[in-house]
């Protein structure tokens, strides 16, 4: 394999799947976006989807992250235990085909604790490899599983998981609240107000029924969607930051989530710098590449 | 009306309804429980679901509680503001056809604080009036919607609701959790170690996903369903007693979950005691009938 003539990046996750082509210069150009995500490919099928991919872009090496290597994916790549780096990922990749290599999580324990990452860990290195995160400090990637990490000289340290995501999402489609929470969620006032309630006390289970009892009472928020994202980012944020450690906090991630984390850590009295998640996949697989022969 | 006679109780919930004679001696037996919840009830249709129930034991009220006295059901009882007893909750009784009454639920307002049920409020003044609650303490009712309550002087003071039980149905339906937490749920180690986390600390929507990576890792619970309840449940009770005052607890509800409430309590170093929640609400069904003439 050559990397240095190039070669194609994907971030293949449960549902979705994305594909760049990198040139040598390192410019990039999109090559496919779509719904193949790893439940969606049979047993036995990646092969022939990864002939697929192969023809967008002829002759080029094939760097796979995400879900892909997961045990629901093609084939298993191990976690790599954090402190992890750019070195400790490269080390453990997976050639589950010629030219084609897949990069594996990040696991991180100590005591009870325990956590996992697949996916990030590209964008977390690239984003330190090329200068736009410090190599210490707290990184924050909002998302469906929003991670925080302590980054230790350029690696990967200490990280936790918080289901923010998963939890709005669930909330907003099944149950008691989801008729309330169906609008677009924006950093207004209501999301601030949940927000402050999410960062200054500690009973979101609570809370979040008291956005129900308001509204029959007459007496809710102009706009309950936001509000709840607020409370449980600013849940998510209070968490993070007890974990994730002192300075201004790097947010790497989807714009529109990034942005609602800053006004949340904003409140709590924190700066923060946004980074664009998939910008800064591509500065990681462009550093794993660089340092591949 | 003659409620000295006998009458007929009804709890009448979202989903399930049930009804019950209770003979001018207090004896009860049980009539009728099916799934005739209001969301089942066709605009209109709770006249004839009315003769139904009182060809069950003819000649006597009807006193309904729960759901069928919300904006969903047959007629809305507005809520009376706690603090409220025997006394506030007669005097708002809905009458929407001869021989039949409808209990209202009771609303809480404090600051930004507003919280609400209906249903319970008869079970809590019936457990006071009978002497199975003491007039003044916390008192906790399990469930969808857990209820955390401050009696005062007998009646129902300022309380709070945890979504512990629709939270805990969520995750064992929905995500990435749905799979480990589908196992019946026991007080055993995995469900105290849970409790213990959820009581100590205040990171619930972090210690959520570690469940999934302690499992991935290979370092799991033993029963994460257990492991999954007791978090939640630890959590409210954390909530519960910050609320809810000092003194024993008072559990009123289903046993099974009240057994589970009572094991986190005991973690927390409080004492409890438990008392069946169909119990109650027959409790106060009478109180409320003795009252009327």
């Amino acid at each position: 394999m050559n990397w240095q003539n190039g070669f194609i990046a994907v971030d293949w996750g449960t549902t979705n799947r994305r594909a760049w082509a990198v040139d040598p210069g390192g410019q990039t150009r999109d090559l496919l976006e779509d719904g193949m995500g790893v439940l969606k490919v049979a047993p036995g099928g990646y092969t022939a989807e990864i002939d697929k991919l192969r023809a967008l872009w002829p002759g080029r090496p094939m760097m796979l992250a995400g879900m892909v290597g997961s045990n629901r994916g093609w084939i298993e790549a191990n976690y790599v235990p954090a402190p992890a780096g750019l070195d400790a990922l490269i080390g453990a990749l997976r050639r589950p085909a010629p030219d084609v290599v897949i990069v594996p999580g990040v696991s991180w324990r100590e005591g009870s604790n325990a956590d996992v990452m697949r996916g990030e860990e590209v964008q977390l290195l690239g984003a330190v490899a090329a200068g736009s995160a410090p190599p210490d400090g707290p990184v924050c990637h909002p998302g469906t599983h929003a991670k925080w990490v302590r980054m230790q000289g350029g690696a990967i340290g200490p990280f936790r998981t918080v289901m923010t995501g998963e939890l709005f999402s669930m909330l907003s489609r099944h149950g008691i609240l989801q008729d309330r929470l169906s609008g677009e969620v924006a950093a207004n006032d209501s999301f601030r107000a949940g927000a402050r309630h999410g960062l200054e006390r500690d009973d979101l289970t609570a809370e979040l029924f008291s956005i129900r009892a308001r509204y029959l009472l007459g007496v809710g928020e102009a706009d309950d969607a936001s509000y709840a994202s607020g409370l449980l980012i600013g849940t998510d944020v209070r968490i993070g930051l007890a974990f994730g450690g002192d300075g201004p906090v790097t947010l790497i991630g989807r714009s529109d989530l990034t942005a609602l984390y800053a006004a949340a850590l904003e409140l709590a009295g924190r700066t923060s710098t946004e980074l664009d998640g998939e910008r800064a996949f591509l500065l990681g697989a462009r550093a794993i590449a660089e340092r591949l022969s």
